[in-house]
C-alpha cells in the first residue's frame, strides 16, 4: 500500500473524553487517516471546538449521535465509549467496519472472568471471543488480520511489557510478582468525578482498588499466557497529581539461577528492534517526564538489596501508550503501514 | 527551494537549557534540518541523553564546548546562551552564519536603553544595530533577509501581538494600556534558583519585577514603533506553579470612537491569515491549557463592565511562540520555507 | 464574658463541603464553641469521617438532615449551603439563633441588584434587609449586635480591603480601578464539575466570567458605600492551579494630588491595630503562599511605570479570610471575644 | 512541672530551611517554649522576615551565626543544619544544653554502618554513643532522659511505625519486606537543585536511590532492634509533585500462620492510645491529604490479591511527623510536658 495516496476513513465514537481528543491530536498528521466522523451523545450538534476549545482552530466534522453516521462512508472505528455500553453498541455496528475499542469490554477473554469482575455476564459473548488483544508488540500477527482489537489497559500495558519477555524467559518467579504503580488523573477519564476534582488529587498521593482492582485479572490473562499457567499477581494502583503518566515499580524474584544480567538479556531481545519500547542503560530509570506525550514504554531495570530479587520501573503515557497512541499504533499493523506513521510526536518536557 | 532535499546544518549553543530542548522537540522531524553541533560548556563531553534522559534515545551528537565546534559544516546557529554573555559569543562567531538568538542580547535596538536596564553598556554595538527583531507576523519581511535574528522574549510577545494592530489601527489609547501576565516556571529557565523550586512555586502565586521587569521596554519599543511615537505601559508579570504557558490579561480604553467591533476588525485582518495566531470567536476567551506545545497564539476580546474599555486576552506557550517555535518559523522564513514547517505539533491537552 | 467557661453550641448546615470542612478545622481548638450539629442532606446519617477521612479520627456529631437538627440545644449557626436555596433555609430557623451565612444570598442589600445578577426575585426580602455584611474590618461595629450576619466573597474580600480606606481617603480615582484576581480551585467548592477536574485546572490558567461574575456587585456594593456614590469597576477572575489563594491585582489611578506615600498612610491608618489586615513595607509584595491556611489579608503597593497610577497587590486564603475564618471572626464579634479567638493558625509554608 | 509558667528558652540552628520554618509555625503557641536565637550562617544579619516572608509579621529573633548566641541564654536547641557538618557543631555546644538534632548525623548507632553509607569516619563518636534514637512512640523512655536525641528520617518514621509491631509480634516474615515509598518534595530541602525545580518536578514521578538510599540502613537498624536480628528490606523512594506527605505502600508476607486480624491487632495493641498514630477502620486507606500539616501518621491495612500476603500503608507529612513535629514530640517528652503540647495543628484539607 502506498502511504501517501490511500485515506482510511476513520469514526471516533465518544470523541469528548480524554482517549477521544488524544486520538485527534495524534492523527491530525497522519498522512492516511481521514476523519469523517465524531460521535458525543450528549454533545451532538455541537463543533468539537466547543468541548474542546484549542480544536476551535481545526476543521473537523460537528460531532452527532452514533446513529446519524453514514457508516457506508467510514471504514474504521475507535470507540472510546464507558465500559459496559460498549459492548451492545459495537455488535450493532456493520461487519465491514474495523473496530479499536479502548474501552475494557473486549480485553478479557474468559466470560466467567468478565462477568466476575464487571457483575454481568457479557453481552456480545462472540465479539469478546473474535476480539483480538492489541498489545502492539506482543499481540502484532494476530493484530494484522483483526477486525476488532481490544486496545489494553495503562496499566496492563505498563505491567506486561516488561513482565512478559521475563516470564517467557523463566528468569523471575511468576508466583511473587509485586507491582506498584502510580498513574495520573487522565486515567480517570473526564467525567464529573469527586475524587478526580483538582482539590483532591493536588498536593496528594492516595491507593485505590487495593487488591481489587479491574486491570488485575487483565494483567494475570496476559502474564498467564506468557507462562502458559494461571498467575496472579500484587497490583496497587496510586493516583497522584499529574495529568498523564503511569510508572509501575515492580518487584520481582529471579527463577532459575537468572541475574539481572539474564533479565536484562531478556528484555533487550524482547524490544532491541522496537520504536517505542526501550530498555535504559545500566543506572538509568525511567521517569514519566520521559515519555509525556509520547508513544514510548521505557523499561529500566536494577538489582534490589535483598538478595535474589530486582526492581523493574516501566514508564508510559497513559493517554497515548496507554490507549491512543497504542490505538493507532494497532491500525497502523492492521492497515499494513509502518508502526510508527504518525506517533513520532517527542517526549514534551519540560 | 525543495523543502525535501536541502537540510540546513544547525548548532545549537546552550543545549542543555529548556529553550535548547525544545529546539531539538520540535526540529525532530523537521524535513530541512539537520543537528551538527550542541554546546554546553559546562556538560561539554557528555551525551545530551544524560542531561534530559527522554532523548536517550534519540541519536544527536555530543555536547561540546563552543570553541570545538567545526563552524565550516555549520549554517546556522540557535543561540539559548544566557543573557549579557550572549553578544560577546555572537560577535566571536564566524560572519558566513545566519544565527537566531533566543537572549535578550539583541531585542533592544537602542544602546541607550540597552544599558540603562541592563546595567553595562552593550558590547557588540553594531551587531545591536545589524540585528532583526524576530516577531514573525510583524517583522517578516525584514527577518527573510537578516543575518542575526533577535528572537523576542515569551512576554513581549503574547503583549505586542495584539497591540499592536491595536495601536496601528488606533482603536486603542495607547497611553493607557495595563498588562497583566502570568506566566509559567521554564520562563525563568533550568538555572538552579531557589525562586525556582517545587515547593516555593506550588500552591502559589506571585507578582514580581512589579513596575520593573527587563521585559517592559522590550514591550514599549514594539508599541512605540506601531504607534510612530514613544509609548509606556503598565506591565506586571506573575509568577504561578504551570510548567509551560503565558496568559496576558490586557486592559484598554477605545480611542477615537472605536468599539469592540472595530477592534475584532483589526485583529482579524492584522491575523486572518495566519498559521499560528488567531483571533477566538466572540464569547471565548484563550486558556494556556489550548497552546501547550504548540506554536500557536489564541487572542480573545471582550467589552469590559467599566464603559469605554475593553478586555484582551492572549495565551501562547513560552517556549513555543514565545521562544523556540518562533525561533524555528523565523528559521523558515530565512531560509524561504513555508513557515509552518516542523511547526505543527497540536497543543497537548489534557 | 469569661473566654473560659462559656461554649457557644454551633451547629454547621452544609458540613460535608469545602467551607464547612475548613470550619471544623479552625474551631477545633476554639475554646469557646461547641459543635452540637451538623448537616449535609445527601450524607446524612453518615459519620464526617466518611466524607472527609481526615475527620475519621476526630469526635464529632453524625450528619444529620436539617429538619432533624433539636434547634432548642443550638446557639448559633454557620450556614454552608449553595446560593439560592440558602434564602428559605435561613428563613425558616427559629428566631433565637444567631446565623453567620456564607453563600451570596444575603450580601446584595439591593433586591433589584440580587434579581439581576441572580435571575430572580430574592424569596426572604426582609431578611436581606436585616442582615449585616461581615466584613469584619470594616462592619465590625454592626456585627457586633446582628443576628444574621452575611458572611463576604472571597473576591469581595481581596478587592475591598485594600480599596476601601483608599476611596474614604479619596487618594485614588474610585472610576478608573482594575482588578485582575487570581484564585485557586476551592472557590468552586466540592461540587463534581468538568470545570474543576485536576486535568482541567493543572498546567494552565484561564480567565472566567470575564465583565460578568457575579461577585462584582457585591465589590461594587462595597465600594460604593464608601465613595458615597455610585461605582463601578472592572473586574477580571482567573482560575489557576493552587487549592487556596487569591492574589488581587489592583491598578488604580492617583486623585486630588496623592502620591503612593498617601496611600500607603491610609492603609496603615486603617489597619494598623489589625490582627489579620498587614501592610507590608516599601518592597514586599505578597504571595498567596504566605497566608495558606491563616486568617490573614496581606497587602502590597508599589508605583506604576505608568506616572500617576499605582499597583495594589493583596493576598488571602480564600477558604479563611475569604470564607470560614472570616465568619469565625465575625463569630467572635458577635460574642464580644477576642476576634483572634481560635484563629492564630499560623500559615503553612511550604 | 506546671505548663502556664516556665518557659524553654530555644535556639533553632539552620533556621533558614524547611525544617527550621516548620519549628517555627508549631512552636508560634507552644506555651512551654520561647524562641530565643535563631541562626542562619549565610544570611546571619537579616531578619526571618526577609527569607520566609509569611514572617514578616511576626517578632522573632534576627538571624545569627552559630558563634553569636549566647548559650547561657539556652535551654534547648533544634539543630537543622546539613548532614555532615552538624557532628561537629553538636560536639562544639555546652553541654548544658539538650539537643534535638533534625539531620541523620546521629541516627546510626553504628559507626561502621554510618562510615559506610556515608563515606567517612564519624567525627563524634563519642556523642553517637549517647545518642538515643527519637521515635517517639518506640523509644519514649529512653528520649525522657537523653541530653541528645537523633530525630528520626521522614522514610524511616513512615516504615518503622507499621512495621516495627508486626516484628515485634512476630506475625510477618521480616525477611520479605518491600517499601515502595512515595515523597514529596520538602524532603529534599530548601537547597537549590536542579532535580527539585518545579519544571523537573511537576507532572511526573520517578524512583530515585534505587537500591541504594541512605534511609535504607536507618530502616533496617530499626527493624533489626525489633526482631532481635539483622533485617534487610527492599526500599524505593519516590519522587512526586507534592510539597508534603509520604505515602509508603509496604508488601508484607504473613509469617507463624498469621493472618490480616493478628496484624491489626498487634497494631491496634502498639497504638491504641497513641496521640499521633492512627490504625484506620477495615475498609479506609490513608492519603497523605489526611494528614497534611499536622503531627499523624496514619496507618491502614488489607489483605493481598497473593494469598498469604497483605498490604500495608502509612502516611505522615515529612516535614511534621517526619522531621520538625516529631522533634517537638521529643522535646516535650524530654521536658516532662504532655506530648500533644503545641502539636494539636489539624490537618489542611483541601
Amino acid at each position: 500500500m502506498s502511504q501517501d495516496k490511500v485515506k482510511t476513513r476513520i469514526a471516533i465514537l465518544g470523541a469528548s473524553g480524554y482517549t477521544g481528543v488524544e486520538l485527534l491530536r495524534m492523527l491530525a498528521h497522519h498522512p492516511n487517516a481521514e476523519i469523517v466522523a465524531l460521535t458525543a451523545d450528549r454533545q451532538a450538534g455541537k463543533d468539537i471546538g466547543t468541548v474542546f476549545p484549542h480544536l476551535l482552530i481545526r476543521s473537523l466534522p460537528k460531532l452527532v449521535q452514533i446513529n446519524e453516521v453514514d457508516w457506508s462512508k467510514v471504514d474504521l472505528v475507535f470507540c472510546c465509549l464507558p465500559h459496559g455500553t460498549t459492548q451492545e453498541v459495537i455488535a450493532g455496528l456493520p461487519k465491514h467496519l474495523r473496530i479499536l475499542d479502548l474501552s475494557a469490554d473486549f480485553r478479557l477473554a474468559d466470560p466467567a472472568v468478565y462477568a466476575k469482575w464487571y457483575g454481568h455476564a457479557h453481552r456480545a459473548v462472540a465479539l469478546q471471543d473474535e476480539a483480538v488483544y492489541g498489545l502492539t508488540e506482543v499481540m502484532r500477527h494476530a493484530i494484522s488480520s483483526a477486525r476488532l482489537v481490544a486496545v489494553p489497559g495503562c496499566y496492563p500495558t505498563g505491567a506486561q511489557l516488561p513482565l512478559i519477555p521475563l516470564i517467557k524467559a523463566a528468569v523471575i518467579d511468576a508466583d511473587d510478582i509485586v507491582i506498584d504503580a502510580k498513574s495520573g488523573v487522565t486515567g480517570a477519564g473526564r467525567a464529573a468525578k469527586e475524587t478526580s476534582l483538582f482539590a483532591e488529587v493536588s498536593e496528594g498521593i492516595n491507593a485505590y482498588g487495593v487488591a481489587n482492582h479491574r486491570h488485575m485479572p487483565e494483567i494475570e490473562q496476559g502474564l498467564s499466557r506468557a507462562a502458559g499457567r494461571p498467575i496472579a499477581v500484587s497490583f496497587t494502583p496510586h493516583l497522584m497529581p499529574m495529568n498523564r503518566g503511569i510508572l509501575s515499580t515492580i518487584y520481582v524474584r529471579y527463577a532459575n539461577g537468572a541475574t539481572l544480567a539474564d533479565l536484562r538479556r531478556a528484555l533487550e531481545e524482547a524490544y532491541g528492534d522496537e520504536a517505542f519500547v526501550h530498555v535504559l542503560p545500566a543506572g538509568s530509570m525511567p521517569a514519566t517526564h520521559h515519555v509525556r506525550g509520547s508513544n514510548l514504554c521505557l523499561i529500566g531495570l536494577a538489582q534490589d538489596r535483598l538478595s535474589g530479587r530486582a526492581i523493574i520501573i516501566s514508564a508510559l503515557d497513559n493517554l497515548v501508550k496507554g490507549a491512543s497512541g497504542q490505538a493507532i499504533q494497532d491500525m497502523n499493523v492492521m492497515l499494513g503501514l509502518d508502526e510508527s506513521t504518525g506517533l513520532q510526536q517527542e517526549p514534551l518536557f519540560p
